[in-house]
């Protein structure tokens, strides 16, 4: 069996469900390369675990291409446990083993967890049915990722926000700074710049730093190190704009400011 | 210190941070009201936390209006922790005391939890940042909820996918078969008949029950008793075409028919 098994935002997202898939697993491999998860550690995994286990760590090529078949052969004789940050598939890099191991009759299983997908929302106050299509923001290295500026006006222009991803490459996590220079630069109607944004730095971990601001003064802040991911706000609704205030420190002109605006952005 | 504390899905989805923070409070409010994790009862909450609790099960009227004056006054002297199902802010519901709690100079401390908000492309395989806005589809009761009608066909005209999260009054959780008839009353324009869907039932639970098809097909399964959700589908990529009949048993027909459909819907 292939038991795919979300760690959250934080080792301590573990679950009992969690727990126990991994300790009756042959195998553990571990995804290195999806996320980071800040205070994860093999040795505070097997503190949690047990030390007895087989836990490999895997960096991309040992989780993707022509390692797949490899893990799907083990898979048919050993419980093999995929341990991923945050929830298994809310990136889609799992899809092709998941797939995989489907077609060839290997049974999968997926124990979910806490994912940036719905802490974005939940811990900043800004509601989750408020929100438009999510995008990644990648590194403009190949290619200027316009597309995400248009998803950004686009949810902008049905009221909606806009959760940010932000780039992993190897070992260069893309920073909020970072990406508001890059959103600056794209944006050809130039109208993100003072718009207000929340900047989010380790959620769910007991570092978890928010700052709501325009966004281009988000590049002004001192963030923990990444996961770093940022929202584009659509006008916010009274409940929303206080949660901001309090949750985020978002600074009371900006709020007096926002509190009695009536066009948008 | 109020503590807002995320049960996930499942009673097994409780994290060791969750379980660690109801283990310190020196009371525990159970909301009971904003949606139904079937396997949680407050003995086998107790085979977790511990038997000497005090634990006290939280209708609406316990959690809202006046009363939460009342929680938020006994928070500065007691560590209280809500105990609330899948992640704490992704229903609205309790932002209205965590706000209050906030204006009041109670701290907050809110430990996240698995969601249907991201367990429904996670475990569907619909890719997560091809959702657009999600809405909670209500009983037309005091009025019809075109907007919900609206949104939909406004994500599909984007080729995005759109969560349905089903209305729950008191002892009444709205089914599948129950919305399948509700959204084909409300739909004008009678193309969402025949679209793709997913009926999701009891998701993230060992009784996780998927099944694709066309939207009016959707009510003729048999699916274990709420929670319920819905996704209508927009134009499915391959790969989510062979997630959905593996993962949720998406007819053969269909699925050929959609691996060369080019007009959508």
């Amino acid at each position: 069996m292939l038991i795919f098994v979300g760690l959250g935002l934080s080792i301590k997202h573990l679950s009992i469900k969690a727990i126990e898939a991994l300790r009756s697993a042959d195998k553990i491999i571990v995804d290195s390369y999806t996320s980071i998860v800040p205070d994860f550690s093999v040795s505070e995994l097997k503190k949690i675990i047990g030390e007895d286990k087989e836990i490999i760590i895997a960096e991309r090529r040992d989780l993707e291409g022509e390692s797949i078949r490899k893990i799907i052969i083990e898979a048919k004789e050993k419980d093999t446990a995929i341990l991923v940050p945050g929830d298994p598939f809310i990136a889609t890099t799992h899809d092709a083993i998941r797939l995989e191991a489907l077609e060839n009759g290997v049974p999968v299983k997926t124990i979910h967890n806490v994912s940036i997908y719905s802490v974005a929302p939940s811990a900043t106050g800004l509601q989750a049915y408020r929100f438009g299509k999510t995008v990644t923001l990648v590194y403009p290295t190949h290619f200027k990722p316009f597309s995400t500026i248009e998803t950004i006006y686009d949810n902008l222009s049905r009221n909606l926000h806009t959760l940010l991803l932000l780039d992993l490459k190897r070992d260069t996590a893309m920073t909020i700074p970072e990406a508001v220079k890059i959103i600056l630069d794209l944006d050809q109607k130039g109208e993100l710049s003072r718009i207000l944004a929340v900047g989010i730095a380790q959620a769910g971990t007991n570092n978890q730093y928010l700052r709501a601001d325009r966004l281009v003064n988000l590049a002004n802040y001192e963030y923990p190190q990444p996961p770093h991911s940022i929202i584009i706000v659509a006008k916010p609704h009274p409940i929303e704009l206080e949660l901001l205030y309090y949750n985020a420190g978002l600074p009371e002109s900006l709020y007096k400011e926002y509190s009695s605006k009536k066009e948008y952005p």
